[in-house]
Order: C-alpha cells, then structure tokens, then sequence
C-alpha cells in the first residue's frame, strides 16, 4: 500500500530502506526493553513487513545487495572482536568443549533430519547450522551480571570464538558439496583451501599487519586504517568466493587478522560500528522478509522445528557439558547452557542454504525457528546456573550492565 | 576483463565494490600526496576504471543505488556541520556575499549556455551548478595554513554555507520545472514548499531536537542517537521526494537539524564518519564512470568548458568579491576566491540533472570539467592571496595542519 504512493523508482528504494530501518529499531527497542535480545526484534520486523504480513517491502535484488553488504559487515565485525593470539591462549578445555560442541550438534542435527526424511545435503545444512554458538548472547547475559571474568565465562566465550571457525570451516566444506555432485578430490582441495587460508590469516597475515599498522596509519588519505580494513574486508571475501567458499568467511578472517592491530582503537571500532549499525539490520530484516509464516500451518514442520530446537538444546548441553565434566557437574552445565543459543552464525547458514538452493522455505523456517528459539531460552537459565556467582559478586542492574559489552559489536546485536 | 573471471553474481557485486574502493582510494591518496584534493582523485578513479578508459567496471542498476545512498548520506554529513543558530549569526556581509554568490553565477551560467544555444532549463541546470561553492575546499586551505580564524575565513566558511542552502532551494525549483512543462502555479508551490520545509526544519525541527536529544540518549538500542540520525535522513529524504524536491535536499535537512544537538558528539560524527567513508567514494567513482571522455575530442565542447569554467571562476570572484568590497580590495580578493571551488553540491546538480534526462553527456561533462577545474585553480591562488596573514602568523605544515579539519568529513573529503 505504502509502495503505491510513490512516483519514482529511486523513493521507493528509499521508502524501503526507511521502512526496513524503521521497523528493525524499533522492534529492537521493544525487545530490550522486554530483555530480550534486539537481533531477535529485528528478525521479527522483517516477519511483520515482509510478505508474511503486512507485505509493505517485498524482498528483491536491491534488499539481497544490502543484505549480502550487511553481513559481510557483520561477519566482520565478529572478526574484528577475534584476536588469534587470544584463542591459541584459551587452553584445552575450552578446545575440547569447542570441538565436541561442533562434533555433537552437527552428528545430532544431521542424524535428526536423516530420521525425518530429507536428504544428506539438507541433513547437513541443518547439522551445520547448528554447530555456530551466539558470541554475542551469552557474553551479553554474562555481562549483564558481571561475570564475563567468571572462571566458567572464559571457557565458554573461547569455546564460542573456536566454535565460529570450525563452523565456518564446516560450512566451507559443506556448501562446496552443495553446489554439485559430491566429488572427494574437490572436497578434500575445499577444505585443505579453507584450513590453510585459515591459517595463513591467522598466523602470518594478522601478525604482518600487527607490524606493519604504523605504517598505514601513516597514510594521508582519511581514516587511512579503516579504509585499509575496509579494503582488506571486500578483498578477501572476494578472494574467498575465488577460492569457492562463502565470501562471509573472508570477511571473517579479514577482521581477525586485523583484531589485535585495532584491539585498543576505539575510532577503528567506532567506524566499523557506524557501517554495521546501518548496514546489518537489511540482513536480518531480510531474514525475516524471508521467512514464509504459511509453512508453520504444516504440523510436521511445527513437530520437526520443536524436534530440531530439541536436539539444538540437548547436544550442546550434552556435549560441551560433557567435555567441561572435569570442573563440577554445576559448571558443566554452566558451560553447556552458555553454547546453547545459536545466533547470526546460524542463521547466516540457513540464509546460504536457501540462496545456494539446497534447502526449501519450510527447513529455512525450521532452522530459523531453532535459531531464535535458543536464543531465547538459554539466558533465563544461564542466570539460574550462574545465581549463586551473582550474588557472591553483587548482581549487577541489568541496564547499567549492558554498558560492558556495548561497545563490542556483537554484544550490541546480541 | 577482471569481471570474466568471477564466478557468480554476487562475487561479481563484490568484485567491482572492493575495484572501485580501492581506486578510489589509491588516487585519493596520490592527489593527497601531490596536495590535490582527494575528492578530485576519486572522481579521476571512476573515469579510469570505467567504460572511458579501463572499463574494469560498468554503471549499472547497483552503483547507482549505491552511488544515490552514497550522495544522501554525503549532504546529510554536510548538513551535520551546519549549525542553524551558526548562520543566523554570521551577520550582513556574510549573507550578502552568499546571495551575490549565488545570483550573479546562475545568471551568469544561465547567460553563457543561452549565448551557446542550450535551452531555457539546459541553461538553468548549468547556472545551478555553478551556484554553490564547496565549504570543504576551502575550509581544507585555510586549516593548512592555520587561516580558519581569520577575520575574512569566517566570511567566506559562512556565505558557503548560506550558498549550499540557497543552492538547494535553487536546485529544487529547477528540477521541479525539469519535469515537466513549465507550471508557474506549481512553480511557486514547489518553491513555497522548499522554503517552508527549510524554515520549518531550522526553526523549529532543530530547536525541538537539540531539546529533546537527551530522550533520545536515553533509548537502549545500540548508539540510539546515530541510529534516529540515520532514520531522520532516510524519513527525511522520502518526505522531500514526496514533496517533490531532491531527496538530498531532505538529507542535508536532516543534519542540519541534528547539527546542534550533536556539535560536541564525537561518536555521533565517527559513525557516520565509517558510513560516509563507506559510501561517498562510490558517488564520486559513480561520477567518473558517467563521464565520457570522447565528448572533450569536439573543440566546441572544449571551448564551452573552457568558458564556463572562466565564467565560473570569474562570477564568483566578481560578485562575492564585490559584496564584500567594504572590506579592502585584498580581503575582497581573498573573499572572492575562497568561494571559487564548486564541489559536491555542483557535481550532485549535474548528476540529478543527467538522471532527469534533461542535460546530455556533453553538458554533463562540461560541469564536472568546470567542478574539478575551480576546484584545482582555487587553492594555488588563496595561498598567494593569504601569504602575508599566514607570514604574520606562523605558516603551519600542510601534513600536520590537515589534521585541523580532518575531524569534519568535508575536510576529509575535500
């Protein structure tokens, strides 16, 4: 209806960009307000003005374009909060509970969909959205209560930071398999390519860059260093799809090899979060836009949504819980319920598997249900697990609190 | 031939974004070098990667977008540094040297185009054009030599100013009688329209703002404050479409509206700072690719650039600097030449006018020719016309003085 009213082409971008931007702040709004996480409100308003509901933006090539930009931004900026020289340190019970959170959620989600009937690809799309915990929530809820420096938080987030690779590794390997007939040889070069990049990026690009950013903050043009990690984003995600993996994980690395230059530069942080601010909400927005509401009058993709957020739940309490056994039954589970929300990670997979056309509008909506779904449940247990902590420590307003992880861009998404 | 090699669409839109970036940027970063203004640089980047000459990348539907958000969120950063209170104080001489700064170009452009037989409104957009001068450029100089408080740089910052504003008014009721067949009725509605909304934003959306921005500090969403900003510009920009005057228009209103409320925020100018450093460059390179250098092979057109680059030199310096004649012959000079440079505002004219169909290729040429020329002449003579005030007071490094007015993002662009 709105679209109607307007004359040119260019005002009804416009009006869909205002409209998109609109109804994503102020969703997110209402969900802080509500204590909830915001990056479920903005989902939420691409649901309502989508074709879903309202239908006042439909989703099209220019929201895609903007979407595509946002969460090459997004992946970014969690890159950016990713400093290489801080995982090798984590130790190895944050490695442990890291890969069996990996391990045991895609064997438990691909075993799940196998059961239900769909195929092995979409088996393992669905397995591997499963694998990415949400940095961004549980360092949000733990910040909130100021225990982000709690002896269980440490392992968590490390865990989280290693989970976000290996999942992207994951997804490197398994979108290749996507795109044609399963060829080992071509499978095997993917995921050597993907490791090595990885690697490369990690142990000789970001310590280069380390040394070298004096120099580049030398350069007369603007915010030279920013312009160079902006250079450094594009240019790698573009060497990624060159190399025929998701351009997100270029961005990724991108920001990690430039996360221990900028760790203390707060201007760098502060740019970036300019481009993400307005740029990530068309990609959730999107997400929603997206999602038809119609399929959820199926009762099989109701019971295999439940199923999967289920098995979502119980392989990540299970499996991280069971690798971090060794400190305590209740910090076991501290840990488990800390990897239980899945977030933009996730959804970023489901969102490729719909592009890549492996899976269909009802398993997209069952991965994106899953995906909000932990999102939501994990933080009203998490400050359960973490009651007797909190008070030991003085339980922190929640509002006040948020300040602590505000300024890392993934802690304002959360 | 670099597009051959891309795989799929979206690394396509990738690649020409981190092409057209990173020239952007290498040339800013020579004319910086060679003390030119980047902004020259990056418009010289659009040409050499464009079908003129590399043809690496083509204009198309996703540039010009870019290219549009680009330009509204360029006038909204222009606007951010215009404070409405600032230019009701500048006083008499400031205001009737932007209004001689405005007439006698735009009768002087409109004269010329008519004497080489251009239409009625082919004439008016070029005289357009040549209204408004580029705060940025000039600000640029003077900061280098440490000159912006000196007693005619206040003159010349202020009538800027006046004359981007008065510039927009023009630019509204001119491409209102573009787009159709000469309606005085509609005209006059057009022109009420433009002033009202200006009226109404400065003296009464901006006071309103300035009052109520702590409210607004106080929302939980992420930076609540640069993200209504960013909802201002984009409401903003379609209600001025609405109306029917430029979208940019509703964009530099909406900074302006803020400019108070946020003079002393540096965070609210660093994000959206990332977001023009972002997406300026792909205006300016948008700007470049449209150009056709094979209209400068017809002398006639070499000979109108010419001409409308002497007149744009000479109306400037004429009119402004007899408007402020009571100063002294000398500051009437430096006044007069300080309003020289047409940037931004001139290059967006000829953009808007291109787009509505209503000049050509060649015309459209010919005003980026004379916006980079005056652009180019005026800073070697400002620094002769400023030689002995700067000798009086100590000339300052060009390097380290930049960092003056690199806080302000025309500075950083100009």
């Amino acid at each position: 209806m709105l679209m109607l009213l307007a004359e040119t082409e260019h005002t009804k971008v416009l009006l869909a960009l205002f409209v998109m931007l609109a109804a994503a702040k102020l969703l997110a709004e209402i969900f802080e307000r509500l204590h909830q996480p915001a990056v479920v409100g903005e989902i939420l308003a691409g649901v309502l003005i989508g074709p879903s509901m309202l239908n006042w933006v439909q989703p099209n090539e220019i929201t895609a374009l903007l979407a595509e930009v946002g969460v090459i931004f997004l992946l970014f900026a969690v890159g950016l909060e990713t400093v290489p020289a801080a995982i090798l340190r984590v130790g190895k019970s944050a490695l442990l509970v890291a890969v069996m959170g990996v391990v045991v959620p895609l064997l438990g989600g691909w075993g799940l969909m196998r059961a239900f009937g769909e195929n092995n690809i979409q088996a393992l799309f669905v397995g591997t959205a499963m694998v990415a915990t949400s940095v961004g929530i549980t360092a949000r809820v733990l910040g909130s209560m100021g225990l982000l420096d709690a002896p269980t938080a440490r392992i968590i987030l490390g865990a989280a930071v290693i989970d976000d690779i290996l999942g992207l590794l994951v997804l490197a390997v398994v979108s290749n398999m996507a795109k044609g007939a399963v060829d080992y040889l071509q499978l095997l070069k993917t995921a050597t390519l993907s490791i090595g990049f990885t690697v490369f990026v990690a142990l000789v690009a970001a310590p280069f860059i380390t040394r070298v950013a004096p120099r580049i903050h030398r350069l007369r043009t603007g915010d030279s260093f920013f312009l160079f990690g902006l250079l450094l984003c594009l240019g790698l995600s573009v060497a990624a799809s060159f190399i025929g993996v998701a351009a997100i994980i270029g961005a990724f690395l991108a920001g990690m090899a430039l996360a221990e230059a900028t760790e203390d530069n707060k201007r760098m942080h502060d740019l970036t979060g300019g481009v993400t601010e307005f740029l990530v909400p068309f990609f959730l927005v999107n997400i929603g836009m997206q999602l038809s509401l119609g399929i959820f009058k199926d009762p099989k993709i109701i019971g295999m949504a439940l199923a999967v957020t289920a098995v979502a739940v119980a392989t990540k309490l299970l499996g991280c819980g069971f690798a971090a056994l060794s400190l305590g039954r209740r910090r076991a589970l501290q840990v488990g319920m800390g990897m239980v929300p899945r977030g933009e990670v996730g959804i970023v997979v489901a969102q490729l598997g719909l592009a890549l056309g492996v899976i269909n509008d009802s398993l997209f909506g069952v991965v994106l249900f899953m995906a909000v779904a932990t999102t939501l449940i994990a933080p009203p247990f998490l400050k359960c697990l973490y009651a007797s902590e909190a008070a030991a420590h003085g339980d922190v307003d929640d509002n006040d609190a948020g300040g602590i992880v505000a300024e890392r861009p993934l802690g304002r998404l959360g």
